[in-house]
């Protein structure tokens, strides 16, 4: 499982805090935080308190702070190109990224793949186009397709693209968390090699109350139906916990009694 | 989900000791304890401290007992059909029974279903035949089909029939998890309408360290695969609740704020 650690976010307060007084402490000690409970990849986004046109700068900040601490890969999450193209410069000079994210709009999916392809990155592609969001399985498999033929006409190898069936949340779409399930599985099966799926976690869980326990059974449910990547808070430890053992159930790693240790001290 | 209350069991210590003292209270007890953490049928067993030649008369004491505190479904849990017949005669006097269970050995099939006829009772039918435990997904549907197919020449209609693919643990064998996943699937396609589909969850953390979480991480992914019914702990409050929000996830029942102490006023 390639699990993207979600909380280095200006939304958070306490990132949000120390962008507005430049510390770049607190960034890094969460980008550590986050490796240590089993991250893979950290998420880096501005968030939303910092004035657009000062995003691109702050992202390159903050992709700063974050690698001098880590060579892991990053997710430069920002749907705007520049932001994205800032914080990828930075990034892939001591390591990996992966682009979070693009839709299939055709002109951004060109321009976010040529982006690909330049930086050598991975890339995130949402099941979203010009008429928003696919609701059913059939229109996001669509979008699925496209995406992945404009990874291999921009010469993205399909193993750097995640595709992102858009997980909604349960309390306003009841039928989403199920078309979800289903699209993971598709999506799984449109290449061979098949593409990466990774979903926007937290989202099941938007306004509900009990948010942890909504979202680690989903993702329970999605690595039942083969999803792979994640984006989620890996300090969660009940849901880590989870997450292994799911992967452990698919026979995806070996039984022994300390299994779960085993995971942490292999990442 | 149709929860199948495990806990009246003489290999539970309390139990067993009721049973040796032939004292109701902890059985009526542990009946109401289970339903109350919402059970929708309770499982007997005599378990194996009583000699072979009284578990006859101890399932027909421990269901008597039982019937005096609630009318729900029994689920008669032994393999020997005397002691079935035993609880039968008495569990459905006064509420419905399911018969815990039979193997698809042809005599043994014929016998049992012709039992379940007489009764009106449900039925599970395990994955096992002459030849043992069958352990990939296809002979595990030739068994199904079988099973179904006796059900049918013996009047037992299939919604009355408990497909149970044998769940082995992931300790012995990390391949059962997976395959028992896609037999659910599949053993919900076998007919319309579709025969029930259940398994004994305690099994896959057998032997194993961290028996809680292998047990409600495997449940959500077979709620994630169709299963409809499961004989576990009811008195595991974090099962019940991720079994709980993992139907929600399916969309089987409706979201409010309150949808875990919604799903218990319900039962």
């Amino acid at each position: 499982m390639i699990v993207i650690g979600e909380r280095i976010n200006g939304m958070f307060k306490s990132i949000g805090d120390a962008i507005a007084a430049k510390d770049k402490k607190p960034i890094q000690d969460m980008a550590l935080r986050e490796i240590a409970a089993g991250a893979d990849v950290l998420d880096i986004n501005v968030g939303t308190r910092v004035p657009k046109a000062e995003r691109a700068e702050v992202m390159r900040w903050m992709v700063e702070a974050t690698r001098e601490v880590t060579g892991r890969p990053l997710s430069i999450d920002s749907p705007n190109l520049e932001v994205v193209r800032a914080g990828l410069e930075v990034a892939c000079k001591k390591g990996p990224a992966i682009i979070n994210s693009t839709t299939a709009a055709q002109d951004r999916l060109d321009a976010f793949m040529a982006l690909a392809k330049e930086f050598g990155s991975g890339i995130i592609g949402l099941a979203i186009d010009e008429n928003g969001i696919a609701n059913t399985v059939d229109a996001k498999l669509e979008i699925g397709m496209r995406t992945i033929a404009a990874a291999m006409e921009n010469d993205v190898p399909v193993e750097e693209v995640y595709l992102d069936p858009i997980l909604l949340p349960v309390k306003s779409d009841q039928t989403s968390p199920q078309v979800t399930l289903e699209t993971i599985a598709q999506f799984k099966m449109l290449s061979d090699p098949p593409p990466h799926v990774v979903v926007g976690l937290s989202n099941v869980s938007q306004q509900a109350t009990e948010r942890s326990l909504l979202n680690r059974t989903f993702l329970v449910m999605a690595i039942a139906a083969g999803m792979d990547a994640s984006i989620h808070d890996p300090l969660d430890e009940v849901l880590m916990n989870e997450m292994i053992t799911a992967e452990l159930l698919m026979n995806k790693s070996i039984y022994s009694d300390s299994y779960l240790r085993a995971y942490m001290q292999h990442g």
